[in-house]
């Protein structure tokens, strides 16, 4: 049950089932990379704003927790993003100013949940 | 540029940008990964379907090109997936089935992706 994923001809992620499900569990469930590929496009936007607004900070970090229907087809509906992060109290309004930016202009992924399911989010200063 | 997002704990994928954005490479694009949880997903369940049908198999694999638009935020908004398998004509068939239970019943990853996207899909035999 395990697929190898070949992203830009050169990136791999193993993809395969849980062991009660047949799989060897040697990879992740596929349905999940939906969470990471969500916090990536969210994470470096944030990322780009913060060095562009000249920004210093430290650990940053994106949790994601995603609730499915329990009906097949089984899709997420709801998301929650908790982005964590260690800057100065000074800094905190650019932070959340840059993680509006991403979730109402720029993420595609967060805007592609959207059509789908309830995407909430907050910040965490660490 | 760096992300290490970890699934299930243990399943580690790198997200990074591309040289051109500021980043290096060192991983794939977040969006990408999207594709990969459309195929992953869809792929186990035609495994589990063929496997279930007693249907003997080689060399399956899922190409899947994504058009995205182009003003923010980008999204997909054509997708095409591909499945390639070798197997006896006399299983045609039910590889035809497998693929349109995972289409139309339990592909939670292709649910999601129509309620954003056209999502079309075709079988070659190798």
């Amino acid at each position: 049950m395990q697929f190898i994923s070949t992203l830009y001809g050169k990136h791999e992620v193993i993809i395969d089932d849980d062991v009660a499900s047949g799989g060897k569990d040697s990879g992740t469930r596929p349905k999940a990379l939906m969470l990471s590929s969500l916090a990536g496009c969210t994470g470096l936007d944030v990322l780009s704003l913060l060095q562009k607004m000249r920004v210093k900070f430290s650990d940053f970090s994106i949790d994601v927790e995603g609730h499915q229907t329990t009906e097949h087809p089984k899709m997420y509906n709801h998301v929650i993003l908790t982005y964590k992060i260690k800057l100065a109290p000074s800094s905190h309004a650019k932070m959340k100013k840059a993680v509006d930016l991403s979730q109402e202009k720029y993420c595609g992924v967060s805007a592609m949940f959207r059509a789908f399911c309830k995407l909430d989010y907050k910040i965490e200063f660490l």
